[in-house]
């Protein structure tokens, strides 16, 4: 280390807000280099090889082979898929020197399928399994927590060619037991839920969330079943259909009420209806959204929901992909949209209401008129919906859609891994189609499976550290042994021909020959790069004795130096 | 091979010009995917790689570390180095979707630089070797020759940091050996020439040319001593200054002679100062340039060469770098610039020119009016110059300026390597400062050191191909061995099962178990794809025999299946 570009840092950096991002600063890890952009330091290098190999290992052993496409990649097969307008802002476009349009790949569903189509005959090239370790770009609006959501990432994406269901499904169900093998080595506690496919189309999806309170996920699990979700994925279980018994609709007067709470506690002052028991769930809210659809005019959108909810603009921006949404606030263009009075009873725009407000229904809800509301506003007798939208925030204890019985819990996690039967969508785009057994042309079916390689860096970092520094699993840990010479000269003689030998044996070593610094700093260092085991040549060494200290169990042991190469190894394992 | 993502093409790809892009397109190891940018298939992905891990054992070995570097950075670094406007179109920019400006890097020296900056602080950190394996970009205005000169590619850069320039020749001198031995792995031929550093700054430079008759770097060598420098880089031998004994300038009429051939004959015909042995090396040609210099207005410079050669514009450009020139073609704009009758006695222009033009030698030139030349024009009386220029062609017999006495031969080569002394322009531009051992502050100087890696994959393509195809080294080749199963059924099981037993003793195995394909179909690809060791389980299989072939030596052999691993174990060595 005497040698080592490294400079840990004492100070909390200022502009890192979750542990990864702090402790892989501090520690030497990787340094901001643009926004969304990091440069990796030999110590992190050395850990995004090891996570990528472990990749490499297991895409392998399920029959993956290795490819690796330019980042760069010009506009045309983006614009047949329609994503380069899809994407919009997300992606960074350029122009060369002779004004054509490029981009930097956000992924590369494209170039796959075009190199299968032209690689490819027959059925007997099938099924077929690719993958890449490449750089991908995006233009994120808000990159946050240094590797967790960067512009520019590492990133493996396989893809699975197969030329019928069995094959996909063949392939996704390999593909998912090759993702928990490479978390179960790189140490990544997590969950797979049911996830939207997103911007890249298909159906079947999971993702792997490494469980984290700083993950910008939130999924749900069942009390009862094993049903896990992301968020944005969750089925609202919606109520049966009842017929439509209530009374005749009724518009009162409702001065002041432009909210839920005002209305309900107003409705209960007046006992609307003779009752006295409202509650925010029996009203409707009328939220107007501006629909942006890459390419296309914007939409003015009303969406309905029991008020006792709010629409979860992730969960709505899922729904609504790859389109996108934000609220509406241009009230005075549209007189018809009375802000806090909106019912659904004559909205002159499209209107999709959450699965709750179903056929028979009856809700206290906005009159279209300043200051008034409607009570007994029936769905299916008082007003139509054009479909139903899952936008409504989901909650822990609502229901589980699976089993029906349990209760939902929410947690937090960081997007590892996410599988998908992505189908036809690419192959039917470039209309790529091989020889079938039968002698006919069959069409190719994907799968999609992506795993966020700089990502897992920092997922590693969140589950494994604690508060003197990180604490890397060994698979990925950037060496076996930490060598502290705690004194000089001799201390550091010897570490660094102790090293030597532990390195002929293949343990790969960090040795802190550095002159000129405390043992403190040196242990200070040492527990915050977070190599599990360290040797301490200190003050026994006279008598033969160096100190073996395992970070994980907390042990501390004087072994005999001769006894260290074995030691080391069983610790190992 | 039955499930390797391979198509082999029998015809030459149309738009392939040098046999490495041809080779590498037809045995699958590439595929164009973009102009200048290209795919790495299944096998050309471990020929990469065996590339870069070469490259990364030679760096580590003599103490690099490697980092890693974004490819997309704020403009603000280059915008220091002045570099953001040297580079004018040969990079690529870009803006995010907040209108801030970016590029993708063309080589990284401001962000190791500043890396050092941050990282560093004492002398205790030097001397300092860093390097990384990155995707690079340029908008080259002629991507050609596939992986020769492509837009985005793969680039081993290695920067060294010393306080001294001791440290910074100890560091040159160890990585020029690396180098040697990097490309001795590589099996790369290859001369070290001396070489302009072109718009990276510095002084001594020196390029590793790997010979071939396709490479775009012309280079030449002395007869009598072991001078070698690349053309751009040759200095000329100027005369001695002469005396001014010319006779008087005199001007004559000279219709019809806008060349140097027709004013030759002219001048013999009419025996121009009682001479008739003039040659076009008595001539002084006047070549008009546009020079464009990044950020500045573009400048009409005279170049003034010997009748009887050439402006070479790579030479011109390069002794005007950053700035490049094209030939001027506005006569009309400039009436004072006489189109074939431009003489430097009164021209009004920036007037550099070839070091042979030396003070007293005398030229037949024109006279700065239609139709009309001068005699007896001497340097330095008749006309002054503003500097000399390297700007014209080097020729095969030219003195040699190392030791005078040898005459110069010319070869052509594809740049491999680059390494030079870069100094302080970087460490200048950024005020880097560190303390020195005597608490002063010292500015450390740098080398630069890089390898284009998906470039030496074509150089040795280049290099290792016959007519048949490629024929990898061992240290590169994407397999060890190849097996060939000639027959069907019982020969590919064997196939199979021989692959499985030399893996288990460590040999890379390509096996080629494809059904339905002759035996010739199978050798033409083996041929094609390169792996010098074929095992061809054949006829002779009954008897327990199988044939090993090694390309490089011819030899073919009958070998009793239970020797094949150690067959094998001795030609590997």
């Amino acid at each position: 280390m005497s040698t080592l570009l490294l400079k840990t840092l004492r100070e909390e950096p200022a502009d890192a807000e979750v542990p990864s991002h702090r402790l892989l600063l501090r520690a030497g890890f990787i340094r901001r280099a643009a926004p969304g952009g990091y440069t990796w330091l030999p110590l992190g290098k050395l850990v995004l090889d090891r996570v990528s190999a472990v990749l490499r290992d297991e895409m392998t052993a399920v029959g993956g082979q290795e490819v690796s496409f330019p980042a760069l990649l010009p506009r045309e097969p983006y614009d047949v898929s329609k994503r380069w307008t899809e994407y919009g802002d997300d992606i960074f476009t350029l122009q060369d020197r002779r004004g054509g349009d490029y981009l930097l790949a956000p992924t590369h569903e494209e170039m796959f399928t075009l190199l299968v189509q032209d690689m490819t005959s027959s059925y007997r090239d099938f099924p077929l399994l690719l993958f890449q370790i490449q750089t991908k770009y995006r233009d994120e609006a808000r990159p946050r927590g240094g590797l967790l959501r960067g512009r520019e990432f590492l990133m493996k994406d396989a893809y699975s060619f197969g030329l019928s269901e069995s094959d996909l499904v063949d392939a996704y169900a390999a593909l998912r037991a090759a993702y928990q093998r490479v978390f179960a080595r790189l140490g990544l506690a997590h969950t797979i839920v049911s996830a939207m496919s997103g911007a890249m189309g298909g159906s079947a999806s999971e993702e792997f969330l490494a469980t984290s309170e700083v993950g910008e996920d939130t999924f749900v699990g069942c009390t009862r079943c094993s049903y896990a979700a992301n968020t944005e994925a969750v089925v609202t279980v919606p109520p049966q259909a009842l017929p439509m018994a209530a009374p005749a609709l009724e518009v009162h007067d409702t001065p002041g009420t432009p909210t839920i709470a005002s209305l309900v506690d107003l409705a209960n002052a007046r006992a609307l209806g003779g009752r006295t028991d409202w509650t925010a769930a029996d009203t409707l809210k009328n939220v107007v959204v501006t629909v942006h659809r890459p390419g296309a005019d914007d939409e003015v959108l009303v969406i309905g929901v029991p008020g006792d909810r709010e629409v979860d603009l992730k969960r709505l921006d899922a729904a609504l992909a790859p389109a996108t949404a934000t609220l509406f606030d241009d009230f005075a263009a549209r007189p018809d949209l009375v802000k806090g009075y909106i019912g659904p009873q004559a909205v002159k725009a499209r209107y999709l209401a959450d699965p709750r407000v179903a056929p028979g229904t009856a809700w206290l809800t906005g009159a279209n008129e300043p200051g008034r509301h409607a009570i007994n506003v029936v769905a299916g007798r008082d007003f139509a919906i054009d479909g139903t939208i899952e936008a409504a925030e989901v909650r822990a204890g609502d229901p589980c859609p699976a089993c029906g019985s349990g209760e939902l819990t929410i947690r937090r996690g960081i997007e590892i891994g996410h599988i998908f039967q992505l189908g036809r969508r690419y192959t039917d785009a470039f209309r790529v189609d091989v020889l079938g057994v039968d002698g006919k042309p069959v069409r190719p079916t994907m799968g999609s499976y992506g795993i966020g390689v700089s990502r897992a860096v920092a997922a590693i970092a969140e589950q494994h550290h604690d508060e003197r520094g990180l604490l890397w699993p060994d698979e990925v840990a950037p060496a076996d042994v930490h060598i502290v010479a705690a004194g000089k000269d001799g201390q550091i003689a010897f570490s660094l021909e102790l090293a030597e030998t532990l390195v002929g044996h293949g343990v790969r070593v960090l040795v802190d020959d550095r002159a000129n610094l405390s043992a403190g700093v040196k242990f200070t260092d040492a527990e915050l790069i977070g190599v599990a085991r360290t040797v301490v040549v200190g003050r026994r060494l006279g008598e033969g004795f160096v100190e073996f200290r395992d970070r994980r169990t907390g042990e501390r042991n004087d072994v005999a130096v001769t006894d260290i190469p074995r030691v080391i190894a069983t610790s190992l394992g």
